[in-house]
């Protein structure tokens, strides 16, 4: 592999993927990962422009950027891309009333939308409210529908808890997909409409910008779609089978997020 | 399409799906769909041989049959063919331990399996108990073998009760699958083996039988794929779409078994 001053020649901006890179969530909120507070705090005070760019969609943004600054974080929700509220931009400019498969924690971004009558269904990570009858409630509403749509704000197939791995939304969107024989719109990571509207709020290019993440298929694979580049974190639900993944390679793999931000600041933007 | 005469010329031997054919479940065990208690009663009054093939995994067969007899069917346990004793068989020969997200129902037919130190899982129909808990137990369970085996009972999408359609296992499957990186095995329609066994019990050659089920995927093209003729009825989860179908086209179509009965009286076996 190329030096490091290579890969990372030219970088101008950072995008940050959150959990398992900044936090692994868990009981009583989670904890943040070693050295990534300062590593934020280090990124910022830096010349290279940084975003967060969540797929997040069990809390709304205040709630996530509340539990991040209680936990030492840098962050304020204008620094943060998260799928809820791409979501109701889309379902507004499409004039979309959706039928809500969602946690609890994120049904407040959505106040401004009329659920009446639904002509769609917007699934997230709804964690134990992906109960077969919520499950089967969002189906029989799509089965119904003369041109089903369904939003899947992203399409994770797991992430890391502090008590283990637990299922994401990616499964329950395959398993709608499959019992209406449709195809979902993914809002979030890997989408390239969602890394470009991060970008455009970053105010950088997409050749210019690297992704930090702990998906190899999400964040690495997805970044790279959409031209830039991209780290995996050795945290969060990193497994040692991602550094040989049969279609994903990321230009580095790290530690953690210090790990990167020290490298960033030693070669990037050069 | 060629006359019934033709379509029908050479049956020997009648496989029956149940659900959505015989009757529909529902609130208080479900209602026989018109006509099919009788037509059941002329087929075995026939020269043709008949057996039912299901796909049923919320009952055991014992409780299948007990139900169909209250409901006025002529059924006894041996001629039911299911995927849950199906798959103990495998689970034996191979030497496997499953857990287990099945619904109670089912859960006396593995009675005889050791569900100790799980190396693989088996999913069923599970209902109510697909809850995001049992889901995750599933995956963590696949997630820490070194060669993840999931057993599925089948791969319906949706299933038809009295009060509406409701989620099979198929889309559960599908979840897994998607959460794990892997590809489940079938046990049940429309897999080959399950199709060669239900033959098998009958004594019948494929070319010389006919499967009657409700879903154009799981009855009918399964059982084309193994070399069988397949009726679709205007019953169950039928929906007027199964019948411009992309890729499955049924030898007929009919309202009803009656119908299909009076069908294969007349020409069949001639």
């Amino acid at each position: 592999m190329a030096a490091w001053s290579e890969r990372l020649a030219g970088v101008r901006g950072v995008l940050l993927d959150i959990s398992g890179v900044l936090y692994d969530g868990g009981e009583g909120g989670g904890a943040a990962i070693a050295g990534s507070v300062e590593a934020v705090a280090r990124l910022k005070r830096s010349r290279l422009k940084v975003r967060f760019c969540t797929n997040e969609s069990q809390k709304s943004r205040a709630d996530l950027v509340g539990l991040l600054r209680r936990l030492g974080f840098d962050v304020s929700e204008g620094e943060v891309t998260a799928p809820a509220p791409a979501a109701c931009l889309i379902l507004k400019q499409r004039g979309l009333r959706p039928h809500l498969l969602v946690h609890d924690g994120v049904r407040s971004e959505f106040d401004q939308i009329d659920t009446s009558n639904p002509n769609c269904v917007v699934i997230a990570d709804a964690g134990e409210d992906f109960s077969y009858r919520n499950m089967n409630k969002a189906f029989q509403v799509l089965m119904e529908l003369e041109n089903p749509v369904l939003f899947s704000l992203g399409k994770g197939r797991y992430y890391k808890e502090t008590s283990g791995l637990m299922l994401d939304v990616g499964p329950y969107m395959k398993a709608l997909e499959y019992a209406c024989g449709i195809e979902a719109e993914v809002v979030g990571k890997p989408s390239p409409e969602f890394f470009k509207s991060a970008l455009q709020e970053m105010g950088v290019e997409a050749h210019e910008a690297i992704m930090i993440g702990d998906d190899i298929v999400g964040d690495v694979g997805g970044a790279q779609q959409y031209g830039m580049r991209a780290l995996q974190v050795r945290t969060g639900k990193f497994r040692p089978s991602d550094e040989h993944h049969p279609e994903v390679k990321a230009d580095g793999y790290v530690d953690n997020l210090a790990e990167a931000v020290d490298l960033l600041l030693q070669h990037a933007d050069k």
